[in-house]
Parts: C-alpha cells; structure tokens; sequence
C-alpha cells in the first residue's frame, strides 16, 4: 500500500513512463523481459493504479450503483448483500443511494450518475414514481436493471417475484383457513409490484365469491403513527375483518401492536400474513405467517444480468427478465397451531 | 440528461474548449458574459460533467466508502441511513463494503482502495481484526474514521457509544430485578465494544459481590444454528443463568426460541436484555428490554466528521472523537409488567 506513481516506476527503472503504463497494461508492443521487470518493481514498491485516471482511460468505472428506497427494512439489506458479492466477486465496487421513497432525490441521483461515475444501475423505484422520463433518459445512455420494484414503461431488464401468484397464495391461504373478511393494506397507488399482489388478492376473492366490499384495498402511508391509527380504528370498527394481508413487513410492528392493546387474539379473531423477510417472524407471538421473498438471490441475479449486460451490450434485454418465486411460509398467526418447536434451521 | 461533451460547447459557441472549461468552473479569468452565455447553453443541452476527469484533475473523488461486518443488522443499517443523508448533502457519493466479518476481505477492500477512488473511509472493524497494519498502512494515505467498532490502535477520529456504561447498567438492572446468576453472551475477543461491555458487566458483578464462577461470558459464535444449540444448552444445565446480558442483536431468536421450546418462562424465570436497535422489540411476547444506540446519530457524525477532516487536514484526530450515549429502555422481559399500551411514539 503506498502512492508509487508510474513516474517513480520509470525512473527507477531508466524507462519512460509510456514503456511503464504499456507493461502495466500487458502490451504486446512491450517485450516479455521489460514487462517482467515492470511487474516485479511494481509489486515490490505495491504500485496501485489511480482508479480514476485508469477509469478515464477505458472508459469504464467498473463501479455500479444501487438506488434503493430504504435500508432499514429486511427485503432491500439481504437483496443488498446479494449485490455486494456478485460485485465484489467481480471486482466491482457498489454506490448505495437511498430514495427515501422521494421521487425527487431518484432524479437528482440518476442526474448526478450519468457523468461517468458508474457503468450502470440497479434500482428499485419509490411509492412515488409515477413519471420515468428520468429513467428512460438515463437508460438511453447507461444500463439499468430493475429489481423487485420495476418501471415498466422502460425496456429494461427486471428481476422480480411471483407478486400476482403471492398476493393470491395469501390471500386464498386465509380463506381456506375460514376468513371471510379479509383486508389487503397497501403503500402505494403507483408501484407495479403492490398493484400486482392486489391483482392477486382480488382474483382470490372473486374465485371464492367473497364480498367485494368487505374485502377491500385500504391505503396506508409512510408514517408508522399514521399507519398505527389507521390499523386501530378499523381493528375498533363494527365491520372488523377477520383477515389481513399486509403488503409491506414495517406494517407487522403496528397490527400487533393494535391487536395487544385491543386484546384482539391473533388468530383466532384476526388472521394475519404479511409480506416479509424479518428473521424475528418465528419468534413474534403469535409466530408470523409470511409470503418470504428471495431477496438475496434478487440482489445475485440481479447484479449478474447487470454485468452480463456491461460485457456484451448486443444482448436483448428482454431475455434477461427473471421472476424468482417467493415462498407462503405458513406459522401460527393463520393456524393457531401449536409452534413446532424444532431447531432453527 | 445527455451526453454533451465541452468539445460540443465550444464549438457551438464557437469558443476554445479551454475556455468553455474554466468558465463552468468560474474561473475569474473568463468574462461574466461569456460565464453565463456558457452556463445557458450547458444547461439548455443538459451538459453533465465526466466524474471521473473532474475528479483526476482535482485530486477528489467526491466518495467515501464505508466498511461495515454486515447489513442485515439494525445498527448498522440505520447508521448507513444516517452517512448516506450527511453524504448526499454535501455531495458525495458512498460506496458500501461488506466485510462479512472477515479480516482478509477487509484487508483486500482497504487495498483497492488506495488508488483514489475515494477520498476517505468509514469503518466499523470486523470480529477477526486483530492485527492492525492494513488499517494503520491505509491511514497514512487517507483519512479513516471509526464508528461503534473501533481499532484504538489507529490514530484515527472515533464515533462510539458508552459501551462500558451500557455493559455496567445492563447488568446492575437485572441484578436490581433480582437476578443472582447473570451471563453475558459475547461474540468476540477483540472487538473494542464487546471488552468494554464485558468490563461493565464484570465492574457491576463485583460491586454486587455476585458470584463470579457463576457470573460469566459465554462465547457465541456467528453461526445462528450453532448459538441455538450453546443456548439452549446452557438452558437445559442445572446452572442455568437467571437473568442474561446478550451483546448483539441477532441472538434475540435464538434466546427466544429456546426458552419457548423448553417453555422457561421470560422474565419469571430468565430476565433478557439485548443490544439491539430491532424495532420488532416492542412486538416480542414479552416486549424486549434493549440497550438501543444512537445508530442513526453516530452514522451522521461519522460522516460529519469525515468531510471536516477532509476539508482541513490539519485537525488534531484526537479532537474529533465522539461517543454518544445510548439508552436502556426497560421493557416486559426483565420486569414482567403489563405493556404499556400507548400509542408507538
């Protein structure tokens, strides 16, 4: 680890810096024994090319970009370790961008990456992306692949799950278990993968001939006070449902918590299946039932199809969609079953 | 958003490039005529400037990066929240680095990033940093700062929280609630944070003139199923501990999960409190005693801190050192109260 620059290489070598770079670089214009020499003193001073002149020169930054909404939620962080290892695997290094869920600060980011900062991008879109001239201009010079949260106006590739099948799958799940007034709460008006799950959701509810209006969408926000009230004044009104299906995994903390302070046993007077990777799932009691994304394998594919792409810019980007299935793990807050209690594995 | 080039510019204006360059620059020695008749015509074709030339030609980079053990952890999810809002701000962009708390993938990451592309480091050091030369060879060049995990090896600024206090009140409040036989779980021999919360521990056990074969640190390991089996071990031994201090967040699963198989009763028979900043605390049967840090906070400071050094490298480091004290917050798993059914503000 030091700052040897390549003049320092040349001049202790009595070569010029250009012989230098062309040695470093593996030319054949450069004769096995210079290159030999090169390489040894360099390894020897631990010479480090400079990133930047290095990325300047072929163009490439051999970094990609992650514009994620949040951190602080179990989805994104596994689908970001997922990232990180197919970067790091291939020597690429990974910006983090949060969104926040502001549309705003997407655009403002994607402006700021087209300058040569990264090779491409992987992001998953806000609750509040409705327009995508700033995704479809960006992409007209730099490659996105989405994942999870897709745009699909762009003609991008897309990582995704199985949302219309889930939202379904959940549904039918609490159903079958003997509800008959299920609630799905949604975040959002806009993002495809939340209008996908209650596409599922209602195909479920017309298939078993429920009531249309007792089983109905219900709008959440992005304040967990707001939600909590929200949860509890349903949870108090005389037309309660008996079963809930939650989009999104922050929205578990505050239909618990509702359901404790208005000593509403879950499952037997509420069932409840959420959307949701959180390890504490198997502990919480009741245990949660929960629709289990393949986030991390998401984030694996995902950086893979974009460096597949940065290689071989010929390819067809609608060959390198992907769904990857999600799992109903089913536990106590739907059955009422005893836990079973085995090792955690 | 384009890809306009300066060479365009000047040639549209019908001007030298040189001249379009210092003017986007504000340089004082082009007119402020010329200044604006450039500043309109960049902005009107959308010119975004190359990163990467700019940042050759000023020696910045405008990134930092930051090392972190793992991502799936509250703390240091939420601290990352609090270093992306600073770095945003003052625009700049934050690579992430997962160690997976292995010392040779810190030691490789360090080394690729001597080559300028980025200005500084954040990091929090892995389980297994035991030797330091990578960290303090790096420090030479650039700037590091630590958060939580700390080398105090390295002149270098640090961010931490009271970890010796948190140890000493976690203890002595389950020693209050009338634990005789407490154990504190630990992760690791080197870290910095985990000795100074073992020294808390051992300093409130002999205040009380506990026991102190009784009185231990257990060693866990960073494979969950493996820690399962230790607990519940330690739970099934006619020594079994009657209050426990775990020193990570992720062993809250497995403590639970144990005593709900072998149905000991939390706090009855075992009282529990966690390091852990996991919002699913307040949902847990019973609802978790915690010691919560500052993460959102520290990540900001950090970053704060990171961006004053590199501003002006003259500051003393021992200056810009921070500890920000986090919290006990007792809740049903060490006193078996009633929840408090308030709103979840």
């Amino acid at each position: 680890m030091s700052s040897v620059t390549i003049k320092q290489l040349a001049e202790q070598l009595q070569l010029s810096t250009a012989t230098i770079s062309k040695a470093l670089c593996d030319s054949h214009e450069i004769s096995e024994g210079t290159k030999k020499r090169v390489l040894a003193l360099a390894k020897e001073l631990n010479y480090v090319p400079n990133a930047y002149a290095g990325s300047l020169r072929h163009n490439k930054s051999k970094t990609i970009a992650v514009l994620i909404p949040e951190i602080t939620d179990s989805f994104f962080s596994q689908a970001l370790n997922g990232i990180e290892e197919v970067a790091l695997e291939k020597g690429y290094h990974t910006l983090i961008y949060l969104t926040h869920e502001k549309l705003a600060r997407e655009e403002d980011i994607l402006k700021t990456l087209v300058g040569g900062r990264v090779d491409g991008v992987l992001m998953s879109v806000t609750v509040e992306t409705n327009s995508f001239k700033h995704i479809y201009e960006f992409n007209q010079h730099l490659p996105i692949v989405f994942f999870d949260r897709v745009c699909p106006e762009v003609d991008a590739a897309r990582i995704t799950t199985d949302d219309f099948e889930c939202g379904y799958k959940a549904t039918r799940h609490l159903i079958e278990a003997g509800c008959r007034h299920v609630i799905l709460l949604s975040i959002s008006n806009s993002l495809s993968i939340i209008s996908e799950r209650i596409r599922g959701f209602k195909s479920a509810i017309a298939e078993y001939d429920l009531d249309e209006h007792d089983c109905r969408v219900v709008n959440c926000t992005q304040d967990p006070l707001e939600n909590y009230r929200l949860i509890k004044a349903m949870m108090q009104s005389d037309n309660r449902p008996d079963g809930i299906v939650a989009t999104v995994e922050k929205l578990t903390t505050e239909i618990y918590l509702v359901c404790q302070q208005l000593q509403i046993d879950i499952p037997k007077q509420v069932k409840v299946v959420c959307f949701s990777n959180q390890p504490s799932a198997v502990i919480l009691t009741p245990s949660l039932t929960t629709i289990t994304q393949p986030a991390f394998e998401m984030g694996k594919v995902a950086a893979t199809t974009l460096l597949k792409l940065l290689k071989n810019n010929m390819l067809r980007v609608k060959d390198e969609c992907t769904v990857i299935p999600s799992k109903l793990i089913v536990r106590n807050s739907t059955t009422g079953q005893q836990a079973d209690h085995g090792e955690p594995v």
